[in-house]
């Protein structure tokens, strides 16, 4: 980070799909995607999953104290809980201070 | 992180690969990650790609000293001058500092 920039947080979330297609999967995906935009503090999103199902998504956050509202938002927590019990066969979530960073944005 | 367990340091590394296909791309990847699994204090490895060739890849180390010594290692010194000529369209590194973390490991 430069010296102006002010430090922010990085949620990881690596995540292992059930084989198993699941038609709310997708919509609560999006939704939830939708919903973290609106957070005051949000800064940004990047994701990406491969054939296998593995996948990683990391938000961006202006400070701790969001990433804990967004984790007790109530439509988050509903979709945390169908995370647990039928999307995810497994997965962790790492909340993380980015100290420095360089290079260009690569978005899609 | 649990009170027994040491902070760590994650990097995240975003990229988007260039469209056309390059011979040597995939056999470099691996020699990295090969290599840095040699590396003292290397952790762990995540990494996905999505089919637009978006893909992320987080590497896990014990602290920042061998974080700056394997960015300065020769051989892949060299494969980050052809990751920017070559590879990736677009690339943005964050070294950030793990605070806390739960859920199972989510691997392949």
């Amino acid at each position: 980070l430069s010296k102006s920039q002010e430090a922010y947080f990085a949620v990881i979330f690596s995540s292992q799909r059930t084989p198993h297609e699941e038609s709310q999967y997708e919509e609560t995906a999006s939704r939830m995607a939708e919903l973290a935009k609106e957070q005051t503090g949000f800064l940004g999103m990047d994701s990406a999953r491969d054939s296998e199902g593995f996948g990683i998504t990391i938000s961006y956050w202006k400070d701790e104290e969001i990433i804990k509202n967004w984790k007790s938002n109530g439509e988050h927590i509903f979709a945390q809980k169908r995370s647990r019990s039928e999307w995810y066969s497994s997965f962790k979530i790492r909340i993380c201070k980015v100290e420095r960073e360089y290079g260009s944005e690569a978005s899609k």
